[in-house]
């Protein structure tokens, strides 16, 4: 670690001794801030309260006649996967609508290849010797959490600014039949916000695998949540995987945690159609159907994909200040101080902050000490294991503005006093 | 079979002759009518419509001030457990409150408890030699296909007006360490709608098992679904497992189902605190939440265990006109003949029809020649393999009364025509 703007030894004990007793003003404040999950603002649920009225009585009905209120229909509303397809890049007919966890959704599509064979696969996961995921970090927590729950082993690889370093995966995959799956969140990824660019998504449709049962996870969970007004769009990798000759090789997620009511939304899962059929086949044993009543109520509020790109641009208004305080804020306490860097998304829930190697665990703990919560260090990488521990996961979105700059002026206290503190070791030991 | 009141081969013949021209003349009606299925009728939806507007805008949070439309509350409204707390007879603090579906509940505890060591267990299921589940007899299609669907053994027990047989269900528990499951629906069986008496509970409750993590998958379905005025109050399983010396023996599963919404309801998981810690810590790898806002609606809507049993009745109301009718019609048209015998259920949603030992696949079939769709014949069996070939599930609830009584007109005339062959049969082969 260089840091080119403080000259001597001096210069740093001096910077150092100021972010103490700035930290120690903070403590003194006693706050209480919420930087850990990227949960929606109530402001922003606000924004979906229509839900509750748009759908009345006499209006249960679904286009085909279907009664919502009764048990039945297990692909979900064909109206409201019609809404998300464009977005998801997924035919309707190949959509699964489902309740409101596209986590739960992944977790169960890893059950049923654990405990039921998939299309292509010589056997169950669970009799396999060996199951292992490929994991691009940093990545999203709750994914590693899931995998780690049934002994998948998992395989960091590293991101570029295209998405994961597409050699390594090649190289992976092609060598090791027991590599069965790959996180992947192609668009605004969390946390760091990168999009993956189509020659990456192209090369994860053509690589040859090792094992014939492989299969990305694509959770394409911020699809529509665009900070900018240039929306990014990625490469469509269910038709790329079909035109290169292996259509069952992703499996897409999405969901409306983030669009509507984070808790009371609707989720989605979409594939080939041997996919789609194999999973309907199983989740046919584990439920009589999703809340349909639900779905339909999504239909009457978000009405098309238009009315959907017209909502998320109401989050767009609500979140991008806060974004942007974020950046303004780190920019204005450590830029130039060579003590981190940090993302600046076009879309999607979090900030990817990058501090000195061996500095994210102890400015996490002391943000902790002034009452900033933040995700815990090394949460971005699997079993909790950042390997240089320098990534922190911002999450913007739930405080209100005033809050989130207290929070972020904070952060930046706690990172000028660890990297000097670091600065100042390293000084004394050289 | 005897048919005392069919003098000679002559009359008997004649009986059937009548039989096969009812049928002919049925099959010209062209009847479209379906008995398969325990759904509730659209007029008992129609009493739930208040869920659609008892939830106003301002009106989001749960007592405790939880915002339900974000994420988070894995267990569930405290006060929607509240209210089903004394029905399933589970405190409060040791209910769940998942989504829409009871059976997804019952899936994913066997899944978590395959992938997943349970609470005593020495092992994983799925890294058992062998799994096996009792399966008293008749009894409920999905629990069966549930199992079928990860390799789990079924074994079928009889059962008696009290229960399942419990001096089998002793023994095998006894001698098989492998018998790691019992389904179980004591209250209104489906689909005989036998009530478990005190003793066969206390049995279940007190009787030693090979297995160390021997569970009964209690599945209350039909807790409040009374037909007549005096609703029959079971044994307490949970209490009794614990006083001997067994708290984790039971898993007790419930759903709004059959109260609110079929598709739209919110379904329950109850059981000592050790195994509810189990599940939550599955659970929480699996969602960030259930759908609180559908949880608070119900709470709105049902309001209390009072509001709860007021609303049970308007069912009831609904629905006793028709079991009524099915055994009116079975004994003005079978009653005597000795062709049938069926039950005459206080509670739940089925009727079991026993025909004369391999006829019942035979009825179904000349039964959907006539238009009338029934649950296949052995449905009520493990494997669907009723070994007798004799027990037919109807499920009177969904048609309206008129389409009801055609339908159990033509199921008489089909298991006359159907028990009259057979003799004829046996008399010539005789």
């Amino acid at each position: 670690m260089t840091s080119p703007q403080l000259g001597g030894l001096d210069e740093i004990v001096a910077e150092h001794d100021r972010a103490v007793r700035d930290h120690a003003a903070l403590v003194a404040r006693g706050l209480s801030l919420d930087l850990t999950r990227g949960k929606p603002s109530p402001r922003q649920l606000d924004l979906s309260d229509g839900l509750l009225t748009r759908l009345g009585a006499g209006d249960l009905r679904a286009a085909d006649g279907t009664d919502c209120r009764n048990y039945g229909g297990l692909q979900g509303l064909p109206e409201i996967r019609e809404i998300f397809s464009a977005a998801l890049q997924v035919p309707a007919a190949q959509l699964v609508a489902g309740g409101n966890s596209s986590l739960a959704m992944m977790h169960d599509t890893v059950v049923h290849a654990m405990l039921g064979r998939l299309p292509g696969a010589e056997r169950r996961w669970a009799d396999e010797p060996r199951v292992a995921f490929l994991c691009p970090v940093p990545g999203y927590d709750r994914h590693f959490a899931l995998c780690e729950r049934f002994g998948i082993e998992l395989i960091p690889v590293p991101m570029t600014p295209e998405g994961p370093d597409m050699d390594v995966v090649e190289r992976l995959v092609r060598e090791d039949a027991q590599i069965k799956g790959m996180w992947c969140v192609p668009k605004y990824s969390n946390p760091d916000g990168v999009c993956y660019g189509d020659e990456t998504v192209r090369r994860l449709a053509a690589m040859p695998t090792a094992a014939p049962d492989f299969r990305i996870f694509w959770d394409n969970a911020y699809a529509v949540h665009h900070l900018t007004d240039t929306p990014v769009e990625i490469a469509d990798i269910l038709a790329l995987c079909a035109e290169h000759g292996d259509p069952d090789r992703v499996f897409v997620f999405g969901s409306t945690s983030k669009i509507t009511w984070a808790g009371a939304g609707v989720a989605f899962f979409g594939s080939s159609p041997a996919n789609v059929a194999w999973l309907l086949a199983n989740t046919g044993k584990q439920t009589i159907g999703p809340d349909k009543v639900n779905q339909l109520r999504h239909v009457r509020f978000l009405k098309d994909a238009d009315g959907l790109a017209a909502h998320m641009r109401g989050h767009r208004d609500l979140i991008r200040p806060k974004f942007d305080a974020v950046g303004r804020i780190l920019d204005k306490e450590l830029g130039g101080t060579g003590f981190a860097s940090w993302s600046n998304p076009a879309g999607g829930y979090f900030i990817s902050l990058e501090v000195p190697d061996g500095c994210a665990r102890e400015v996490v703990r002391r943000a902790a000490e002034a009452g900033i919560a933040l995700t815990p260090a090394g949460a971005t990488h699997p079993y909790g294991n950042d390997p240089r521990d320098r990534t922190i996961r911002i999450a913007p979105t739930y405080p209100e503005l005033d809050e989130l700059e207290l929070a972020i002026e904070g952060l930046a206290v706690c990172v000028r006093m660890v990297a000097t503190a670091r600065l100042i070791e390293a000084a004394s030991a050289g």
